[in-house]
């Protein structure tokens, strides 16, 4: 499938959510996903006790390694509406096209679950990124990863989760030097109340404390942000908001890269697809830290 | 110089336009630029009367033309404060790289000079933009362009221009499938009075019924915005009020490219090097018109 006719499949589904959209995007996307390189791969790493405390590393092969010089690292949050989602399971399109990608790239990547709700409530996402850069940084010998250059990524849900943790790092403040958010929700004020974010934020009135965006203003942590053309409303609502608020309080418009012709769903799935815009703008920013 | 030291200057330098920050990016990016073919280029072609009236074409080598199909195209019109600038002299950098670039990506493309202020005022730019889409379009055959598939930038005051043309197309309706505007100013009514605009625009006390804007809002021809991380703070302002005004006006973002680690001047110099992260965004979108 080539680009005109890929971006022109999406323009015609559209931004508004849907079980048909998912599946459509899913479908169009995964013949088109590299495979990684198995043997530079280890599954269901443990970070931690719970059962969704597991990554998999992605390492690149070595023809990809310029020297023996560790190398950076990226860790990727999935989406899933904080109650679903999961890294990837051996053979899944998704998110073994994040490694594989990385792989080619000559960078080290992590894909991570992390605890879901209604099991577990706010926090819990941050607490969960925590412990996988310090897992990632601990083991940085052993994994052939540079401990300065460890960027974290999420998408959706998976954003909010980064976006908590650069606004809060609390144990592994200095342990990462980059984050990228992709489609997520900041200001928890004015999200939307769909069935599903109540599952992890309360029944509670009001949201705002619980929001990142404040920290995220603070924070002098280097930041990507991505939304794309076809995204949720909410998605683009969102990132005009943060939009206005990072240029009143830091004086210059945030580092954002609006996707042409994506949607909520290949946003992040496109990664290392031939029709991928994406990975050059990661790339980019990885290799930057 | 790698990724991570060029950002780390350009941030550096801040984003203060100035002239020690337009020759110390030049001085950068110069060397890292590709060359064209020159036995697939065709400098100083006259689209129009005026010696200004001229465009280099740039048609890609055979082996990088899959059939003999013919190409999209894209038209480049470069900046200088409505007063200055050029299209590239033969072993000049910058918009060579343009030309190097999309003979790289199987593009045709154009470079062209346009008549400038004070010898001409508003809106001299946009007619000029407007007659070289009419000149390629006329002369597609020859050139190897795909006459559906033709794409106009701008950067700078070059994307006023071409904001301009997409408000405004008259006889160029219909001849060109998408714009790319980098750095541009849209909202004339709350640009700031440098001791450039007033020579293009004139010592009106209001330059609001010369805003692209309204017109921008109202088109239906897919655009791309660029804006940098270290731009000219007023790009960044242009760059919200554009968006707040798409978003209310479309119920969506307009796809806006924020370019980390770049300013003012790498924006679109960038173009073809080894620290370029705009190309793939430009070449996604060229190849999905």
């Amino acid at each position: 499938m080539d680009r005109k006719a890929f971006h022109a499949k999406i323009a015609a589904m559209g931004s508004e959510f849907s079980p048909e959209l998912i599946e459509a995007t899913n479908a169009m996307l995964a013949p088109l996903l590299p495979a990684p390189d198995e043997a530079r791969t280890t599954r269901d790493i443990a970070y931690g006790p719970h059962e969704r405390h597991r990554l998999n590393l992605f390492r690149p092969p070595f023809d990809k390694l310029r020297t023996d010089t560790p190398a950076p690292c990226l860790l990727f949050v999935h989406d899933g509406g904080f109650v679903m989602g999961d890294k990837g399971a051996p053979g899944a399109p998704f998110y073994n096209n994040i490694g594989a990608w990385a792989q080619k790239q000559g960078f080290v990547s992590a894909t991570m679950n992390y605890r879901l709700a209604p099991e577990v409530r706010w926090p819990a996402g941050r607490e969960d990124v925590i412990a996988a850069i310090l897992h990632l940084a601990g083991h940085a010998g052993e994994y052939g990863i540079d401990p300065a250059r460890i960027v974290v990524m999420g998408h959706s849900a998976g954003a909010t989760h980064v976006a908590d943790t650069v606004a809060a790092p609390g144990a592994a403040a200095g342990k990462f030097a980059g984050a990228i958010m992709s489609s997520g929700f900041y200001d928890l004020g004015s999200a939307v109340r769909d069935p599903f974010k109540p599952q992890y934020y309360g029944d509670g009135e009001d949201w705002s404390p619980m929001s990142p965006l404040p920290g995220l203003l603070e924070s002098e942590i280097p930041c990507l942000f991505g939304v794309c053309e076809y995204d949720m409303i909410e998605c683009q609502q969102q990132a005009r908001l943060l939009a206005d608020a990072w240029l009143a309080a830091k004086g210059r418009w945030p580092v954002i890269h609006v996707q042409a012709g994506h949607n909520h769903i290949s946003a992040a799935r496109q990664v290392g697809s031939p029709v991928d815009s994406f990975g050059p703008v990661l790339a980019d920013f990885v290799a930057s830290r």
